[in-house]
């Protein structure tokens, strides 16, 4: 009767953990980090944590909208998560920011069917070799 | 030390009312709907549940950027989802679409400071007069 | 035979306009406020723009989709158009910025259907009585 | 005096086709093929117009961020742009949104670094080995 979702509980956990880090990327963006100022503004960590929000946002819609290319974003996703989370916290007082990237970077990675080795690799741009 | 939210409890509340109704509807729309076809796919029904998914995302936006439009986005965010709600609701088969939508409204209407006139006028496009 | 968008030529050009000021305002403020910083990253200018780009896109979405929710949420992309304009100019040197968004805000009051009335109106929340 | 933008022209180009691509997509999608029903509603191409739409817009406010992702998000924007071209040359009627498909595809190959060999990979899975 009513309508039970079709997506699997791994998609369904993905999809929150993209919301909640969406979400945490930019309330403290632009809450914590303009208040703040200085390192927290500092032009490279500010657009790490702005695009880790757009690519969380880009991965959950792209999953609940039944995408094929779900699992590519999830990758790049997962990357975005990792490099804020690391940024945040050399910069501290970011804890809860730097939890939820590395939740969500270890759960898009298991949506993207990603090897370790793929993981290794994702820091890198795609060599043309 | 950690950084802990300076949003209010029934900002956070509206926040996470409109990023799970974002989820349902757009879900809903690209995968049951679709998959149905028939008056789940009739154009006013689906642009009801795609309009209602991107203003949530808007107002969930604008509360965590801080933005001081977030109440006005809000009030529109409330009148989508009650018009969504409705739609689903005469179709049939989509009852947590219907009450997500409703929580929704009703944590939007809240955070938009309206009053139940402002509520019972906001189905209206605003007099001039 | 080609698919030719039956979209009138005034939500054409308004939606033209929400999507280049979308892109001047968040291009200025990832780029130019983030390298500049002092006033150009002070919270309120900042949210402001990060606001605007945010209402635009929303905007020009809901033209697109056929939303009938789209005059009233360009009534409200005016209004953050409007104040993002003037603290540009408050600030100086984002002269491309100010007019992008004046140009944004006079379109989307033609689209809103809003009187001169409702435009003095609209930067007050509305009126119950 | 005027700021003047900073980016590149090849980066400004693939902007405006991202956004060109994006507004075309979602305009086709929720008005012609939700109007004409039947192969336009069909699921997997429905989702693919949607998908381009949504990944169009990703790449476009990652290269108005200044993000230093937005390399590998314009390589999958192109795969999902040529993806959809194909679709909707296969369907028929929407040669324009084919041809802004198009357009940015090889925009966003161009912006995204790749090889002739990348974008043959580029449709696969990344390789493991």
């Amino acid at each position: 009767m009513m309508h039970t979702s079709t997506l699997s509980d791994a998609m369904k956990d993905c999809i929150e953990h993209c919301q909640r880090c969406h979400a945490e990327c930019l309330e403290t963006a632009m809450n914590l980090c303009l208040d703040t100022g200085g390192r927290h503004t500092e032009p490279e960590h500010f657009r790490l944590m702005i695009s880790c929000a757009t690519l969380c946002q880009s991965a959950a819609d792209l999953m609940l909208s039944g995408s094929a290319f779900h699992e590519r974003q999830c990758a790049l996703c997962a990357v975005a998560c990792e490099a804020c989370a690391q940024s945040c916290e050399e910069i501290g007082g970011m804890e809860q920011c730097v939890e939820l990237c590395r939740q969500c970077a270890q759960s898009c990675w298991t949506m993207s069917g990603g090897t370790p080795r793929d993981r290794a690799a994702a820091g890198r741009r795609p060599a043309a070799s």
